[in-house]
């Protein structure tokens, strides 16, 4: 039949968390991309809340300079502070009691803490986000079902291929709405995602004016636990359900228990246990076990188009009627007696059963991705599933942004799947460990119930987990990306926290995202977070830290020997850059050196750290005092933070997610090393010129861009 | 003729930041007002941008709790922030060199020093709060002329009468639109508002349909300098314009000169002197001194329809069409000399003479007001002028609120002309010896030039004036709405920086806004910013710092002793607020206690620092530590910072706009001193049932809210 055709750089499938991470990558650079999801209406309650520490610093990195729209960082504005965890317990007479307080996240692995706050926001934000950058040329389409993927295997070696075919059909706007508390009774946790095949049996009968065949270069399938995207690539998970249940409340508890407003853990006797989950407007989400559940066995005998190991997971779920919030909440009330628990302003509720999976691929021919739910469920409530669903395509999405624009050869896509695989399976171990520990009943010490949990050893690992639920630590290992083996590692394994440190720089982890600090600015004085400075933007960092220019000339003198390397056309920063695209849109080169600012002037140091643009505007914004007293807000040190010797100096390559590529020594080899390092996979743009006209390079807002537009 | 009639309590004339700060007010406290501009659209380049301390604090307070739009206090975030102040001078050969580098904020003074963006951002984020707030429902009406204005006089003493009537006019869209760059060649700095005749010379021709007759309890006049409103009050101005003129460029330069990101002030040998502020996106704005422009000697016979006082005025203006970039540029030339200055990127220029003017009276029988430029001119240089007009309006609002919601008496309107009469003053005698010392030819010290301005007491100056710029130490004195005289003051008179402090409190200077600090939550642990807790959102407060319970039982006893006094009907807490409106909705009672957070438990306190609504929700945000180790933030020690003992402690009491109106004993004392300060203009609601329909008290958003909706 002759339906409508259409090109497109990237198809992102399914606006939840994950793909719209994706999309606000794409849309910041550039990137001509669609997004769709099958749902005709966003969520509106319920589903995921937590924002971990990473996420934060990741939703800060894409806020700068956006003027006046409600960027990913009001999240850390607006969303529940969670500051401290209780863990409670029966004590020797079985009487519940507050064993002990901690923070919540532990301190000094980020300047930010957990949050919590309805993924209804969050989606917003990042359509916000997306408008925004995109100039409102892109917004989620929906509802569009994907009926027929796809990849034309002769071509997935040209990076610049439409290589996937994507058969779309727009549903109608009814039809296609997901259950929402307050429209139908209950719903089990993702129970939406559940009912594919809902969508599939109207199929025939309909006209070609709904459908369209989309000719994309690549496809991220962001689409959920039950994706159809992992299917179409007979993709098996790995794993399955416990036979523990749980239900889900978010309201507002009317108790006389006293750490109501902290994160807890209670475990109560004999009743189960409770994760108890302040969130914004005084409402609260318990996680509660349940007791006893029918198993539903009308499932066995319904019909169900998924795959074999699918359907053997329908048969084992459990009777969703049987779980009502008066049910939830019965069970809640034994587990906190003798406090009372009553509840107003019910919101949401849930029943879901325990199960930990993982893909074992992450993709097809680097063409199709899978990302989020897609790939890896978990239980909820280490608050993780958000957080590493939109870190996967934080991950991914640059890569594919640098390949789109013909910056990057398509190699280095592959390195998604063996830094995200990894977190996952740490992930889903984590959460095997945690979940049976939390789900089994305590031992109680000096009594007759000495068979159960060691709560010692649960908090013991929740605490241990929590430096992991964060986000920080996450290690990336040697790749085209990652260099380790260059970074001049002083011990040859990693240390007890699995880190490998430079000899260079002594407090940066390398495959790990850099630590924010302070720098203080060269031209003003102003104090900046690197948070900022080396936000999202698509551009590779290197960081040129000259140690005390003043007190050593010598470095000076090498600053000065780094101009003519900086000019040639053989060399990383002119020769992968277009010849007519701003200095340093591509690779940022930023020089921090460790004298006071105040005993040297700007115009003094070599023309890279202040450059001129084409109508000679200077560009102020790459020379900074890493090492100072500042008016307003103390002592700055970026080379204690870094462990960065003030006399050597050392140069950092940071990838466009701000984890650190390589650490080299600040001398000409240790640049070479830098220039060996983008050698290795990025492509001469020595004879390619921007077409001025194009709306991807000429807009600054949406190529990378060099300083600010005025 | 019969033409539409209406009411409304407040009508607001011009929509500038004046303006726009007393609309926030009122709608954030739910009162129906109208907001007019004879302006057809908003402002895209030039006029004020300098943001100061108090701003900015003020903006964050209107911020607390509002999702998803670009509050107030994104200015914090995108302006640019101005850091360090550079002095400029020729030295003893006459070379200009760089004669010291200061904080361009005095440090400590508060969290937030001086930034700079344009001043349509600014009003462009009063509109969405404003939206916000108002839920939509009140909109700049634009363009609409105020074209007569009467007093009812034997209305006046019933303080819910609309005893102003304004006849106003609905003006043609293209015939209203301001002067902007691009559209004309140049334009004298607020020479839109000159032009006021060209408003008024058509108006016999139209019909009807174009008038409105708008009955107002209140009007406030914020119309710029050549106020329509302050003339139908027939007040003159006192002051005259100078023979200073100065140019202004907002451009991006292109320069050697090594501050050009900093804040100077250059003064040259010859040529005169620049002030250079830096701005968002690379632009800079530079005051540039002329030497030679002609008077415009056209204007002595032009018909002009202001008073006696402007035509004497506008006889002395200068020939704006001599004033162009060109010779602007030049004159900057010569004085940056032997710097290279070019210019790139012109957004906006114009001329103005120095002038300082004030009104004696701020409006007329407490029913109509002047604010901001309507009441007080003078130089642009100290970045004061957007600063003191929005916090004329921030002083003003609150109170037209109180008095609207029949919360409070009348006379409290008084104190709006009092209090800041006495600061446009302050400002009026500040700007005129700074801009003598500015505009003056430098004396260079060893050389022949020995007349002229000493340089060491410009900078003297310059310095001890950015405390006063900031905005946080203005003070109010004795009213109704401050009690110093009761306040315990510990000195006779005011210190050498014009504070008095009482002895419970030795480091609060009552009259002035409190300054900010953390205290830690009782329920959560959460450190919170007393800006954000302390939020404007039109209530008052009650600060019990009740000391250390913990180890002074007494402290305790008699935190429960209070709890009969708040619950008794004759008592402040119940006898201010409307009988069915949520406890606390009026005089928020904030309990801070200087024990250890862990030591103590939230139900042990008495109820009404954790109360239950209607439907027996708890309201955990009253109680606080004010001592404490946090997990991520520090140490926290208000009660230092406050100079409060932890055994005496200390009740102290805030109005709406945070000055400290009265600090007493933590004691029954204490506390009926507070009573006596709320009875001596509060008016009692025992008898006020707040119609649960009426959709100005029925949305938490808009009435004083005790709590957050859920």
């Amino acid at each position: 039949m002759a339906i409508k055709e259409s090109k497109t750089d990237v198809l992102i499938i399914g606006a939840g968390p994950s793909g719209y991470m994706c999309a606000t990558w794409l849309a910041r650079c550039g990137i001509p991309f669609r997004i769709i999801d099958k749902r005709s209406n966003e969520i509106f309650a319920g589903q995921a809340d937590g924002l971990q520490s990473r996420t934060l610093e990741i939703f800060k990195s894409f806020s700068e300079n956006c003027f006046d729209f409600a960027t990913l960082d009001q999240g850390w504005k607006v969303a529940n502070h969670v500051t401290e965890m209780c863990f409670w317990s029966p004590n020797d007479n079985g009487y519940l009691t507050r064993k002990s307080r901690v923070p919540d996240s532990a301190p000094g692995v980020s300047k930010y803490t957990e949050c919590v706050i309805h993924q209804g926001n969050v989606e917003k934000w990042f359509n916000d986000s997306i408008e925004h950058f995109s100039d409102g040329k892109v917004k989620v389409e929906r509802p569009l079902l994907p009926i027929s993927l796809q990849i034309n295997e002769n071509e997935i070696n040209n990076p610049q291929a439409h290589a996937v075919d994507i058969l779309i059909k727009k549903l109608d706007d009814n039809s296609a709405k997901p259950e929402q508390f307050g429209k139908i009774a209950n719903g089990l946790f993702r129970a939406f995602d559940g009912d594919q095949e809902k969508f599939y049996k109207d199929i025939t009968k309909d006209n070609e004016d709904d459908y369209e065949l989309i000719h994309a270069k690549y496809v991220v399938g962001s689409d959920g636990a039950h994706s159809w995207v992992r299917k179409q690539l007979e993709i098996d998970m790995d794993g399955d359900h416990t036979d523990f249940v749980w239900g889900v409340l978010d309201m507002v508890p009317i108790t006389n228990f006293p750490d109501i407003r902290s994160r807890c853990a209670i475990h109560s006797k004999e009743s189960g246990s409770v994760m108890v989950i302040p969130r914004e407007n005084d409402l609260v989400r318990f996680y509660i076990q349940l007791k006893e559940v029918d198993r539903d066995s009308s499932t066995e005998t319904k019909e169900f188009s998924g795959t074999t190991e699918e359907r053997k997971e329908t048969s084992k779920r459990i009777d969703r009627s049987k779980i009502t919030p008066e049910s939830i909440l019965k069970q809640a009330q034994e587990i906190f007696k003798p406090y009372t628990l009553e509840m107003t302003d019910l919101r949401w509720y849930t029943g879901y059963q325990i199960g930990q999976r993982v893909s074992p691929k992450f993709g097809s021919h680097d063409r199709v991705f899978i990302t989020g739910d897609a790939c890896h469920t978990h239980s909820p409530k280490a608050g993780q599933g958000m957080n590493v669903s939109m870190q996967d395509t934080y991950n991914l999405g640059f890569k594919l942004a640098l390949v789109c624009k013909g910056l990057s050869k398509q190699d280095i896509l592959s390195t998604y799947e063996s830094e995200r695989l990894k977190v996952a399976r740490d992930l889903i171990a984590f959460d095997h460990k945690l979940s049976r520990l939390f789900s089994g009943k305590p031992m109680i010490p000096n009594s007759d119930v000495m068979d159960g949990v060691d709560l010692d050893e649960f908090q013991s690992l929740y605490r241990q987990g929590s430096k992991f639920a964060s986000g920080t630590i996450v290690d990336y290992e040697d790749s085209l990306l990652i260099s380790k083996k260059q970074s001049n590692i002083s011990s040859s394994s990693p240390d007890e926290e699995g880190r490998v440190f430079s000899s260079l720089a002594t407090k940066v982890p390398v495959g790990r995202r850099l630590y924010n600090d302070h720098i203080i600015a060269q031209a003003d004085g102003r104090p900046v977070d690197t948070l900022e400075r080396f936000s999202s933007d698509g551009r590779f960092r290197v960081l040129i830290f000259a140690g005390d220019v003043k007190n050593h000339p010598k470095n000076f003198d090498l600053l000065n020997d780094f101009q003519e390397l900086i000019d040639s056309k053989e060399y990383f920063a002119k020769k992968f850059t277009p010849i007519n695209a701003f200095a340093n849109s591509v690779i940022d080169i930023v020089t921090i050196h460790s004298s006071d600012r105040h005993d040297v002037e700007l115009e003094d140091f070599p023309s890279f750290t202040h450059p001129l643009d084409f109508k000679r505007r200077c560009d102020y914004w790459r020379l900074y005092s890493g090492v100072g007293e500042t008016y307003h807000e103390g002592k700055v040190d970026i080379y204690s933070t870094y462990g960065i010797d003030k006399k050597k100096g050392a140069i950092l390559v940071l990838r466009p997610d701000s984890h650190v590529a390589l650490v080299s020594e600040f001398s000409i080899a240790g640049l070479n090393k830098v220039n060996d390092y983008f050698n290795g996979f990025m492509i001469p743009q020595t004879n390619v010129k921007l077409p001025p006209k194009d709306p991807q390079f000429d807009d600054v807002k949406r190529f990378v861009l060099p300083r600010l537009a005025v």
